[in-house]
């Protein structure tokens, strides 16, 4: 399997600063999340037709919390959080979309494998700006989750082109950037340099 | 046709407090709003699990904006406002969603229309303590949508029972009450009292 790239929004962007950075950088990402947690279902349509207008291709689209944008988008997927609809609910009535778990512990990467997601979201690892204050949960959790459950467990939270490795050690399917890509003074740089990082692990870890 | 009455939630009680309320009243109204706003999805989950499990009909419950937790539930439909995925997008994924559009304008009216909105909830009609401070839209506008467009159009907005034939006479297909109801002392009272109110509306008009 190959190692995932996941890069999600900061929800501090303009619609046309973040749709600018993802037109140049969906090559080299396998996921872009539109995480806008106070954006209206119609803002977050804006956002989405403003992706695939710009050549986004919808596949590579994840869309946070509102299953029915998703749908009506046809985009790859959704991630649920604690708040959101349950997994198995999700997959049950929207068989088409993938379904990803923001997870905090091993009991709840559990319960999101158990439940029918298609993958977990575990974080946050490294301390990180986004969650100032909240101690990061470190590579020991990832490490016991990756090897507690069968569906892939992408890590984010303060990873760097420098920890990547380090991450994808630990069990980890994939890595996820936030303010690391969308805030970085040139973004497609970063992905690059966050992708070539993604990739020598393959080559690497296909060389064992 | 028959005139409906909806009554609408006030995002102001807690669960238990709503589906008590709603319990007892299903029976003399068409239809029950579940519209908490700064609700997750998840906890509007709970609410319509809840008034399931006490006995309210799926088929008179509708859900304010959440088009993917109205499909899961299987209610009857949803309500959408300016900042929710438009009608027209939910009628095409969703078809077997009542969907209704509020509106505060004629101009907003014909649009619900044109976008395949099953019809129109309209107001402020009369002061209401919900929206204190903003003039009332009156019965002129709302004789004026009313004879405008072909869909039904709800008025709602300090609705009382004495006020409740005038609202018809304007051309309202229905009613919608929020607090007078739901905060009312004796919530069954004030939803009997309305329910009589609609009825002897459909017997005079029957009369003419």
């Amino acid at each position: 399997m190959n190692t995932q790239f996941h890069v999600i929004s900061t929800g501090m962007q303009p619609l046309e600063q973040f749709v600018t950075i993802a037109a140049h950088i969906h090559p080299y990402v396998d996921a872009i999340h539109v995480r806008e947690k106070t954006k209206t279902a119609r803002e977050l349509a804006d956002f989405i037709s403003a992706l695939v207008a710009r050549g986004v291709p919808a596949r590579k689209i994840i869309v946070n919390d509102r299953v029915d944008v998703a749908a009506v988008f046809g985009v790859k997927g959704v991630q649920l959080a604690y708040h959101s609809l349950s997994a198995k609910t999700v997959k049950a009535h929207f068989p088409s979309l993938v379904v990803g778990c923001s997870v905090h512990s091993l009991e709840e990467a559990m319960e999101a494998e158990k439940s029918g997601a298609d993958y977990c979201l575990y974080g946050h690892v490294f301390p990180t700006e986004c969650k100032r204050g909240v101690p990061p949960r470190g590579l020991e959790t990832l490490k016991t989750i990756a090897s507690s459950i069968y569906i892939p467990v992408i890590a984010i939270g303060g990873i760097q082109p420098d920890n990547v490795k380090q991450v994808l050690q630990s069990g980890a399917s994939g890595i996820a950037v936030m303010s690391g890509v969308f805030l970085a003074k040139d973004p497609l740089a970063r992905v690059k340099e966050y992708a070539r990082m993604v990739k020598k692990w393959g080559e690497d870890f296909n060389e064992w």
